[in-house]
């Protein structure tokens, strides 16, 4: 613990990068069963800087998803370097959840609050059989879906617009009217189709809702017209399925200024 | 059921193909406890084929080991074809076990004793921290290993050897003797170095313990010569330790004539 010259306590704060295999996770936040990526966090943090702390992520990903760059802040007392830290928090973290970076950052940020953008990848398995090897973070959909159909959509979901259609039933958020700064489709590899979104925000399972429509695009079931509609009707029946959990990874979260965002999406 | 003109039942013999993410499961050979392959396997064909079915694979693999192209056989009097096989089994196993491929093969075929080589790979993760998207398949070894000093050894595996000083301690062989067609390190993708050795066969944790020993050589405690005073020794106990199986998967099996292994593997 470092006293300031005034004898108060000095808190410092804390920026992780935090990357996790969802399967069997119970999400990010806290829950009553299971085991929350959150909790886990914060009790393998709380054991490295010898105190509680509260860790906040820059959003909750939900049961099953994974995350390759997820960010959390938090405030600790204790004197610890960054790389101790990470050594630390791993040491005490289960294997499916490990923090990749640290950095202290100014008493301001707020991992959440401070976030100005998110990049989420849905990953489609386009292999003749299941792939046991890689079904695990991806969602097996055959060989016969009609990619150019799917990207044909794309276009559609960038801008500020009101994703309503796209919205889980219990959700108790305030608007519903997100900026879209880009949408793509591309291949990591072969046997892979992946969805990449980047925006302001997301709301309650709009990324799996908008998967599972975009499915029903590659299915030849509906066309660029037909999602359009589906996003201007602003009602959640309308849409496709709710795509699984395990294709969806949180990929990056973004702390730039939004202009700069939309700029380097814009231009991608 | 087919009747000959005989009146005897008609088998056939059916070739699969499986692939199977090891984590979780206790290996191919069927356990007192624990979830073995071949035990799902046996359960899953025997509800397709409408009769009991006695499932025989290449080899057997470790508990956590993984399979991207085990090669496994069986008869049936079931009249199925090939299609409805690797459908309808992949309907009753578990996620982390499917069937990829299945063909007819002749009344002579035997998935291990018709086995005339294999390849396996081993993956080390390179990368600063653990990632626990991919440490379920690699043994994370952190980034400072020396590969060149790995690779230098690798030609000292290579032609037909006693490969006693790799076999694990409980192994009830008759022979050590086995035939290493090629050996290779390459780099699927940036964070990962992948060993491929391909061979005649593999004694029971030869593969795990060259893995090992070829870390020790990465880390600088052993260089080519002391490789082969290793392996010349045929003593266990002077080899390094075996790296953990999570990293270990059968990438395939092979039926051709070793003579034409000999080449395919020799030119590469």
């Amino acid at each position: 613990m470092t006293l300031s010259e005034t004898g108060q306590v000095k808190y410092r704060n804390f920026k992780i990068k935090v990357a996790y295999r969802g399967t069997g996770l119970s999400g990010w936040q806290r829950q009553e069963n299971g085991l929350a990526v959150q909790e886990l966090l914060e009790d393998a943090v709380g054991k490295v800087c010898g105190h509680p702390v509260t860790i906040h992520g820059s959003g909750r990903t939900d049961a099953g998803v994974h995350a390759a760059g997820q960010i959390a802040s938090f405030f600790t007392k204790s004197a610890r370097t960054p790389t101790q830290m990470v050594r630390g928090a791993n040491r005490f973290l289960p294997r499916s959840i490990a923090v990749l970076e640290a950095e202290e950052a100014p008493l301001s940020f707020h991992a959440r609050f401070s976030c100005t953008g998110k990049k989420y990848h849905y990953d489609y398995l386009v292999t003749e059989t299941r792939d046991p090897l890689r079904d695990w973070r991806a969602w097996w959909v055959g060989t016969r879906l009609d990619w150019d159909g799917v990207r044909s959509c794309l276009p559609e979901l960038v801008g500020e617009k009101d994703f309503a259609a796209f919205q889980s039933a219990g959700s108790d958020v305030k608007g519903t009217v997100r900026e879209i700064y880009g949408a793509w489709l591309t291949s990591p590899e072969p046997s892979i189709r992946r969805l990449e979104i980047a925006g302001s925000g997301f709301l309650r399972h709009m990324m799996r809702a908008i998967a599972g429509t975009l499915f029903e695009a590659g299915r030849g079931r509906l066309g660029r017209e037909d999602f359009k509609n589906i996003l201007a009707s602003k009602t959640r029946p309308r849409a496709g399925m709710s795509a699984p959990p395990e294709g969806l990874s949180l990929a990056e979260a973004y702390y730039e200024p939004k202009a700069e965002l939309r700029r380097i999406f814009g231009g991608e």
